[in-house]
């Protein structure tokens, strides 16, 4: 019989200790985390921090490209580099179905481990709970996170000013796709993969090379058209965009049809928009390129004036159109 | 009709955008959650800062003395304020079940506000996810804590030393009894309340009041007898408590007695346990009886050198006995 989660691993006696002595400790284990004391201790310098927090209910849990653990990492790791900030310290609270696999939950928090030791993020405290079954869906993950933002570096999605270059760091919809196409064993033989990925060491090179990097922003829920809505209003201005310039790659594409999904509209979960003043775009494209994760970057558009909060597409056949936010048809539990 | 979370609602797009600005963004406004980007940004001096996190899953939701959304913030100011920490920020992560009713998620929220007003922390990031009907119990709530700890404080569970003080700031078991004589339907006519709430100002007043503090534990899940016992392990002691002197409500012993618990079990979400060298006991007791959470405060044993990681319970028989980690029967979602 195979061994899986129970009721008494969430109570907070003897079992719980045991699963967090050998699911948890064991693979996340630093200095701060050993301690496990009710809050963890660390150091900073004085300054600015960036915190931010993600809850992951992404289903499958285990997808190709990635699963629910990695995914938690590089979210939250990718949300703090859109501050400008090194991500340096990450929590981890779980919610667990009663009768998950033990086996399953070890291979989400090895990922876990894995994923934060390649972002150089510590995972410093940790939360257990269990739910009956049918009280969640297997697991379910909040990471939050705290990193230490640089003297001078101000990035934020308020800061687009038109003039800007708009930029993507890769090919749209790769992540969103790749979880749809495995619900309701489709089947589909195309090469789809998730590409989720922590973008930390993208983002240094850009805040490197690109001195006036305005915006950066991950497209995730909601996709590459809600982001760009959601920093169109917040900056008060309006941007267009070129759809021959958009990178979406032909697997993605070709499922996008068959399913009737728009990569536009679709999740990503290792890309960024960049928005800079178009002298650095040059600059700030070479340093993407450069990165393993960059290699279809592009620029993709412009900012203008107005009207305020409005995307317009340029679409490949020469027409105009709005590019709203994305509303009806859900896609439910995509990250 | 009434109005309920749809799955459109988590999906990234304009129905999430309402929700936020409807349910969240008015009821938690403050500027660094106003400016709504990936990350939130604070300014901290140089120096340590308590990290830490906890997922609320208790079942039901709203209870006696709080409900899910004021037992968030109460569990994470405490766990800040346990390292000495003066709680500053949290996050707030939710996963709702589609079908919950909106005006019970804007009880929760308002609940949040008030507690994070009272504790006179900022809810600075966060993130709202949605399942399906029968994939979550209507509301999961994750925060997370940034605190900053002052110079010279240093309090943790491995200060514990032969010759200390262990004093409770108040009476044990009630947030567990009221939760669980919620379920079912038991109809209890016992006035039971959950004694939820934040701590920082006791904190605050017992570091001040006692400068050889060496530990501070809420004994939540668990209860007292684990916290003491992962205490005595952590500090590589033993502990004996007098039984007599340890504070229970009457009416939570009675309602213990009729359905079969230990209130040296059952979870605390607003007590503390402090250790502190005996010859400060007095101060200490003092400052939290001078608190208005710490009427109950009583010195109930004291940290003895060996066997290290057991914990004695001198009876109130004259007897005496190991007191163990809780296990066996679970008692599910308490928290």
């Amino acid at each position: 019989m195979k061994e899986t989660i129970l009721l008494d691993h969430g109570a907070g006696g003897r079992a719980s200790h045991e699963l967090v002595q050998r699911v948890f400790a064991r693979r996340l284990a630093n200095p701060v985390l050993d301690a496990m004391d009710d809050a963890a201790v660390v150091e900073v310098p004085a300054g600015r921090l960036a915190i931010s927090t993600d809850s992951f209910v992404v289903d499958p849990i285990i997808f190709p490209g990635g699963n629910i653990g990695s995914l938690a990492v590089h979210g939250t790791v990718n949300d703090l580099s859109c501050r400008g900030a090194r991500p340096l310290w990450l929590t981890a609270g779980f919610v667990l179905e009663e009768g998950l696999e033990m086996s399953l939950l070890e291979e989400v928090v090895e990922a876990m481990a894995a994923a934060a030791a390649e972002a150089g993020v510590s995972i410093v405290a940790g939360d257990t709970k269990v739910v009956g079954r049918g009280q969640a869906d297997k697991i379910f993950i909040n990471t939050a996170g705290v990193g230490v933002i640089p003297p001078g570096v101000d990035i934020g999605g308020h800061r687009a000013r038109p003039g800007d270059a708009v930029l993507v760091s890769g090919t749209m919809g790769d992540h969103g796709v790749t979880i749809m196409a495995q619900r309701g064993g489709l089947g589909l033989k195309a090469p789809l993969k998730s590409d989720a990925a922590s973008l930390h060491g993208m983002a240094a090179a850009l805040i490197q090379a690109c001195p006036g990097l305005h915006v950066l922003r991950d497209p995730t829920r909601g996709g590459l058209a809600t982001t760009l809505n959601e920093i169109a209003a917040t900056s008060g201005v309006a941007m267009e965009l070129y759809e021959d310039a958009i990178p979406v790659d032909p697997a993605v594409s070709g499922v996008c049809e068959l399913l009737g999904l728009d990569p536009l509209y679709l999740a990503n979960e290792g890309k960024f928009i960049a928005v800079m003043p178009e002298d650095e775009a040059p600059a700030a494209l070479k340093a993407m390129q450069a990165h393993a994760k960059g290699g279809r970057a592009a620029v993709i558009g412009r900012v203008i004036e107005a009207p305020a909060g409005r995307v317009w597409l340029n679409t490949a056949v020469g027409g105009r159109r709005l590019l709203d936010m994305l509303s009806g048809e859900p896609l439910p539990r995509i990250c």
